[in-house]
């Protein structure tokens, strides 16, 4: 481990990293692709990675960082976990795309099903965006009406309905969306209203945890009042936990609301970073989940859904919802405390395990990037904008290392 | 390996798979999603499958068959690929999902860019529908326009703007798309004049390979016209090589025709089997290749992508799809000179590397399903509609095993 007395090289000295982006540039548009382009990011980020392990990510120029990313979420035990790892090479010393699925596909449907009060069944997909879509689709099929009810600036995916790009986008990729504010009821209300005979469904994410914006968990009226106007109108309530999935309950975000999706989406955290993802479902909706044709090459493969089996059990065996909670609130208790000591304010919102830092009147993220490129030369990878992920490969020291890194970013900002 | 002499049981002595499709079917709606549900196959046909090697299969009863499906096209290198699963072990010791790509994406798209002329660059994502999905989302952004023909008949992957079912999908999801019959260079012209100022694309796949009728390569006047009318209008020719790509050309399907298209969709058989998909394009499209947003949780994943290197260096390496076209040529060959033998009138078409199988005046299918279901009881997995797939694992003697047995499917045919 770097210590945190003993600061990094800035960017100017990655020759590793610049040289590996010199070659992308000419063969990746842009030098990479969506939301990992290290550009979007403050000066010194790496964009390679050769290494990880736990809670820890190698960059391509030997600097050794304590992860609060964790790939964006799809890691939740850590980085190539034993367990899981196990579990994917014993499949795939077996067989992964054959031509039907491998047993394993039964167990990881009877597990999920046990898991989550509200599914009656699963299906298998790829992308967080393949199981969003599909939800969306059979709600469609269901109901046999169209217009989805969606929070502005919510993301559900990088499909033409739904990615926040514009470019190459049709008017009637989205003639059917309408749109609501998160946890605003009365809003709500007068969305249903206008979408009258025509509402196939609602969607909403477990919590509000759009980028750069404070995030906001649902309240319990907000939660329930879309469950009823669901009820009411026949509507599909559709949770989409592609992000907050394994993280914050395992029986589904909502449950300690007392409030059960009809659909829900599933991805990222489910096989601890192998490609999954998953739609679950009521009784009501299997029928139409039988009748729509949703498929795809690589979505029969077993040494991912071996690999989803290893990772639900072992978070339910360690209670891993649990213990990141208990590692994200020793996160925002120290980070609140340096805060605090260097006379700064900061916003922490999010749930414990998906926590996001902003810092007082930083409409440009000037601050946040400025910190963030502090402590992550002090090692450890914080993000200036976007949802954090704790992992239950954080120990206490982990965490406390990553406040030492915090805390030379907050002294930065005051000089 | 069983002897085409000594048939298997039939369904009905198969317990193993019976048990596992009961529990499915509570579990998963109608006990598989999309096309690998056994009940589109014939009598007798394994849902579950508990082993693959090279280009055998286990299923979970404990019968062995040669595989000429490969999985519907990934595995194109044989099953469990000693080289390519090395490759992919030794990049998931080191790290897979990682807060951005490893080393290995730069290696990867400069292979890609490599071995095919028309690419300037590529984009990598998980599916085959994400690939066709992004090229007409780069097509209309680079365009301004929207119209997009595709042949009738043809698969282009299962998202609603796409999926051959339309349980779900609403008008709007194909509002911009036009229609046009493969090789029909005259009403791809009228398409074409019909789409007027607004055609961004012309969507083709390598070849026709619609499933259950006779398989046809692209002439070279259709090929050529459809390259002349992108150039005339600045629309996009975007070729699906999803199915076809890495079985006929690594160079692309329509190189030896001297036809480049703007851009191409890619999957399958990419990685051998390890979920990844490309979306590679000529220079002209950089700029909205990076000005459009795609992403995906697993989209940076380093292991499919070590695979995919692997893959593509050893397909390069033996001249895979030089191997595959003597094999399926050898298998082409010897159903023709049994079926004759047997009085039989079969047609055969589609490359040699992919080829399909039907037989004369059956419409609904119930020969070919007969002839499968006695082929399976001798140990060789053919389709009984769909496009099959040779891969780099068939031996000589292989190909004149599944003869055998389809020599037992032939006789069981005339009695």
């Amino acid at each position: 481990m770097p210590q945190a007395s003993d600061p990094l090289p800035s960017a100017s000295f990655l020759p590793v990293d610049a040289a590996l982006r010199a070659r992308a540039s000419r063969v990746i548009p842009g030098g990479l692709w969506g939301h990992m382009n290290a550009r979007l990011l403050p000066e010194g980020y790496p964009q390679f990675f050769v290494r990880a392990e736990g809670c820890r990510l190698h960059d391509a120029d030997g600097r050794l960082f304590v992860d609060l990313m964790n790939a964006w979420g799809p890691v939740v035990l850590g980085h190539c976990h034993p367990v899981v790892e196990a579990a994917a090479r014993a499949q795939a010393a077996q067989g992964d795309c054959m031509n039907g699925p491998a047993p394993v596909l039964v167990d990881l449907a009877e597990l999920i099903v046990d898991l989550m009060p509200h599914a009656a069944w699963c299906i298998f997909a790829k992308n967080g965006s393949d199981a969003t879509t599909l939800a969306l689709t059979l709600a469609r099929a269901e109901t046999g009406r169209r217009k989805v009810l969606v929070a502005r600036g919510a993301y559900h995916g990088s499909l033409p309905w739904c990615t926040p790009g514009i470019a190459g986008v049709t008017a009637e990729d989205r003639a059917h969306l309408r749109h609501y504010d998160f946890n605003d009821v009365a809003g709500l209300e007068a969305a249903v209203e206008r979408a009258g005979t025509d509402l196939a469904a609602i969607l909403v994410s477990g919590f509000r945890h759009d980028v750069g914006r404070r995030h906001e968990m649902p309240t319990p009226a907000f939660a329930q009042r879309a469950r009823a106007l669901c009820d009411e109108t026949r509507a599909a309530l559709i949770l989409d936990e592609v992000r907050t999935g394994f993280r914050l309950d395992l029986a589904g975000t909502w449950e300690t609301l007392g409030v059960r999706p009809d659909l829900a989406a599933w991805s990222k955290a489910i096989a601890n970073g192998h490609a999954l993802a998953a739609v679950t479902g009521q009784e009501r909706f299997r029928a139409a989940a039988q009748e729509v044709y949703a498929s795809g090459s690589f979505w029969y493969g077993a040494v991912a859904m071996a690999a989803a089996v290893a990772t639900l059990t072992e978070l339910r065996r360690i209670d891993g919802t649990a213990r990141m909670a208990v590692l994200g609130q020793r996160l925002r208790d120290g980070l609140a405390e340096r805060a605090s000591h260097h006379g700064l304010r900061i916003d922490q919102s999010g749930p414990p395990q998906m926590p996001l830092l902003l810092f007082a009147d930083d409409p440009e993220f000037r601050r946040a990037n400025a910190f963030c490129a502090e402590a992550l030369r002090h090692g450890a990878y914080f993000h200036p904008r976007h949802t954090m992920f704790l992992s239950c490969a954080h120990t206490e020291e982990d965490i406390d290392f990553a406040l030492d890194a915090a805390d030379a970013g907050f002294r930065h900002l005051t000089r």
